[in-house]
C-alpha cells in the first residue's frame, strides 16, 4: 500500500537527517580535536623559538656591546628579534585556538544537536499530519467502495424485484382476460401489492445507498486532490524547510569559525612578513664601508695617524729647508733626476697594477654578489605529485658547483693579494737609497 | 720616542683586527649553531603537523566517501592539506636551513680566516717598512746631530788655533822691531810655520765636517719629509686597504647567506599564503542550500516525492470528476463557500506569519553572520613594550559577551520555530472536515 510506503521513508528521511547531524557533531568534534593538537604544536613551536632566541640573546648581553653597531651584528640582533616575534605570534595563534575558535566550534556543536531536536519535533508534526491525511484518504476509499457495493447490490435487488413485478404481471395480463369475466381473487390483489410495496423499499434503498455512494465518491475524489497536494507540498517544501531548520546558522557559525581561523593565520603571516623585511631592510644595509670606520673609531687611539715628525734643529739652524749650494748642489741635483726617472717608471707601473686590481675586483665582486639565493623552487607544490624537490640537489648549491666555485674565487682572491701586496708598498724615496 | 710609539700602535692594530675577526668568526659561529638548532625546531614542527594530518587525513579515507562532496566537510579537508602543506614547506625550511644557509655561514667562517691571515702577511710587510722607514729616520737625525757636533768641535778648535796664531802674530810683532835689528831666531820661525800647519788641518777638519753636516742635515730633512708622507699614506691608506682585504667578500657573502635564509622564509610565507587563499575560497564557498541538495541527491530514494495517489475506479467509473448534480450539488457549495472564506483568512494569517518569520530570519542572520573573527589585534608588536595582548579579554570573545549572544540567538530562534511550526502545518483541507 502507498501510504505504508510513505510512512517507511518518512522514517528514513528522519533517519538521514540524524546521520547528517551525527556526521557533524563528529566533523566537529574532530576540528575541535585537530585545534586543540594544533594549538599544543603552536605552543611547542614558540617554546622552542622562545629558548632559541634566549640562548643566543643572552650571549649577547654580555661584553662588547658596542659591537651591535656594526651592519653584521645588526642582522644577527634582528634575525634574534624575528626569532622571539615567532615565537610570540604562534603563542597568540594558540591562546586564538583554544580561546576562540575552539569555543565557536563547541557552540556550534550544542546548536546542531539543539536545532536537530526541534527540527524534529516539527518533522514529527509535519510527519503526524501527512499520515493523518493518507489515512483519511484510505477511509474514504473504503467508505466509497463500501457504499458501492452496497449501492450495486441495492440495484439487484430493486431489478429483482421488478423481475418479480414483471412476471407478476404477464401473469395478470393472462388473468386480464379471466379477470373480465370473472371477479378478481382477493389473494392474487395481496400479491400484486405486496410486491410493489417491496419494490418501492428496494428503490427506495436504492437510491440511498446510490446517493451515499455519489457522496463518497465526492469525498474521495476531493481527498483524492487534497492529499495529493499535502503530500506535493510535503516532499517539495517542507522536507527542504526541515532540512533549512536544521542546517540554521551552521554554515555561517562554521563560517565565522574559519574565517577567525584564517584571521589568525593571515595576520601571523603579516607579522611575520614585517619582521622579514626588517632583516631585509638590514640587509640592504650592510656595509663594509661605514663598518670599517665603525671599527676606527671604536678604536680611534689605534688608528689616529700619530703627530708629524718634526724637525729638530739646533740653534739658530730653525729654518727647515734643504740646502742646496755648492758643493752639494750637483749631488742633490743628480739625486733628483734619478727620483724623477724612478717616479715616472712606477706611475707606469702602478698604473698596470692599479688596472689589474680594478679588473681582479671586479670580477670578485661579481663572484661575491652573485645572486644564488633564491630558494623558491623548493616551495613549489605540484598538486598532482605532492612531492618536494631537495634543495641540495642539482641546483646552485650542489656539492660540485660549491666546489668550483670556490675554487675560481679563491685563485681570483691570491691574484688580487698578490697584485695588492706589490703595489702597498712604497718603494720611492726609500727603494732609491 | 715617537717611533716605539708608532710600534705600539701596529701592534694593537693587528691585536684590534684580530679581535674583529674572532668576533666575525664568534658571529657565524653563533649563526649555524642558531640556524642547526633552528632547523631542528622546523623538522619537529614539520614532524608534528605530518603527525596530525595523518591522524585525521585516515579517519576520513574511512568510510562515508561521498561526505566530502559537502561545502562544509571540503573545508575541513583543505584545513587539514594546508596542515599538510605546512609540514612539507617547514621540512623545505630545514633542508634549506642545513645544506645550504649553515654550509654558506661555515664556507665565509674558512673565507674570514683565510683573509686575516693573508691581510695579516700584507700588515706585516707594511709595518716592517713603517719600522725601517723610521728607524731610518733616526738614524739620519742622530748622524746630523753627530756632524752637526763634531762640526762645532771642529769648528772651536780651530777657532783655537787661529787665536794661538794671532797670540803668535801679535808676540812676533814685537819681535820684528827687534828683528830688524837683529837676526832672525830659527827657534821662533818653526814655532810659526807650526801653529799654521794646525791651523791648516784644523780648517780641512772643520770644512769636511761642515760639509758632513750639511749633507747629513740635506739627509735628515729629506728623509722627515718621505717618512712624513710614508706615515700619513699608512693611516690614511694602508690601514684601510688592509682592513679591506680583511673584509673582501664577508659583506656580501653574509648578505648572500641572509639573503637565502629570507628566500626561505617568504616563500615559505608565500605557499602559505596559496593554501590559505584556497581555504578561504571555499569558506566563501560554504553554501547551505547546494549542501541541501547534494544530501537530498546521495539519499534519492529517501526524499524523492511518491507517485500521485490515482483514483481507483469501479467499472464504468473512470471519469474522475466529483458529480456536482442535485441532490449533492446545494451540499457541494455550501462546503465550496465554507472553503473559500476559510481560504481568505488563512491567507491573512499566513502573509502574517510570513513576515515575521522574514523579520526574525534577518536577525538571525544578522547575528549568525556578525563580522566578529578579526583577530589582527592579538599580532599587534607594540615595539616599545613587546608584549602581546590576550585575545579573549575585553574584546568580543569576552565570555560575558558569548553568554550575552548566544541567549539573544537562542531567544530568536526559539520564536523562530514556533512560527514555522505555526505556518508548516496545512490546516486548508484538513482542517474544514
Amino acid at each position: 500500500m502507498r501510504h505504508f510506503k510513505i510512512r517507511n521513508q518518512l522514517v528514513e528521511q528522519f533517519k538521514c537527517l540524524e546521520q547528517q547531524s551525527e556526521a557533524r557533531i563528529q566533523l566537529l568534534q574532530d576540528l575541535q580535536e585537530f585545534f586543540r593538537r594544533k594549538a599544543e604544536i603552536q605552543l611547542e613551536y614558540s617554546r622552542s623559538l622562545e629558548k632559541l632566541a634566549e640562548r643566543f640573546s643572552s650571549k649577547i648581553r654580555g661584553p662588547r656591546k658596542e659591537q651591535h653597531l656594526l651592519s653584521s651584528v645588526n642582522c644577527w640582533y634582528l634575525v634574534l628579534n624575528q626569532t622571539r616575534r615567532e615565537s610570540r605570534d604562534h603563542a597568540t595563534l594558540n591562546d586564538i585556538y583554544i580561546n576562540n575558535v575552539i569555543v565557536r566550534l563547541a557552540q556550534i556543536s550544542e546548536d546542531v544537536i539543539r536545532l536537530f531536536k526541534k527540527s524534529k519535533e516539527i518533522g514529527i508534526q509535519m510527519h503526524e499530519e501527512l499520515v493523518k491525511v493518507t489515512n483519511e484518504l484510505y477511509t474514504v476509499m473504503k467508505t466509497y467502495h463500501m457504499y458501492h457495493t452496497e449501492s450495486i447490490s441495492a440495484e439487484s435487488k430493486l431489478k429483482e424485484a421488478e423481475k418479480q413485478e414483471e412476471k407478476q404481471f404477464s401473469k395478470s395480463g393472462d388473468l386480464n382476460v379471466n379477470l373480465l369475466r370473472h371477479e378478481d381473487r382477493p389473494q392474487r390483489r395481496s400479491s400484486v401489492r405486496k410486491i410493489e410495496k417491496m419494490k418501492e423499499k428496494r428503490q427506495a434503498k436504492y437510491s440511498e445507498n446510490k446517493l451515499k455512494c455519489t457522496k463518497a465518491r465526492n469525498d474521495y475524489l476531493l481527498n483524492l486532490t487534497a492529499t495529493n497536494a499535502v503530500v506535493a507540498k510535503y516532499y517539495i517544501h517542507d522536507v527542504s524547510d526541515m532540512i533549512d531548520c536544521c542546517d540554521l546558522g551552521y554554515h555561517a557559525s562554521l563560517a565565522r569559525t574559519l574565517r577567525t581561523y584564517l584571521s589568525a593565520e593571515y595576520n601571523l603571516e603579516t607579522s611575520r612578513h614585517e619582521g622579514l623585511d626588517i632583516i631585509e631592510n638590514a640587509v640592504d644595509n650592510l656595509d663594509p664601508r661605514s663598518d670599517k670606520h665603525k671599527i676606527m673609531d671604536m678604536y680611534n687611539q689605534v688608528f689616529c695617524p700619530p703627530m708629524r715628525f718634526e724637525f729638530l734643529p739646533h740653534m739658530g739652524d730653525e729654518v727647515c729647508q734643504v740646502s742646496a749650494q755648492q758643493p752639494v748642489q750637483t749631488e742633490l741635483l743628480m739625486r733628483y733626476h734619478q727620483l724623477q726617472s724612478r717616479l715616472a717608471t712606477l706611475k707606469i707601473e702602478n698604473e698596470e697594477v692599479r688596472k689589474t686590481l680594478d679588473a681582479t675586483m671586479q670580477t670578485l665582486q661579481d663572484m661575491l654578489t652573485v645572486e644564488d639565493f633564491d630558494v623558491s623552487d623548493a616551495f613549489q607544490h605540484s598538486r598532482s605529485t605532492e612531492s618536494v624537490k631537495s634543495v641540495a640537489s642539482e641546483s646552485y648549491m650542489s656539492k660540485l658547483n660549491i666546489a668550483k666555485r670556490r675554487a675560481n674565487q679563491q685563485e681570483t682572491e691570491v691574484f688580487y693579494f698578490t697584485m695588492k701586496s706589490r703595489s702597498s708598498v712604497d718603494p720611492l724615496i726609500h727603494g732609491s737609497q
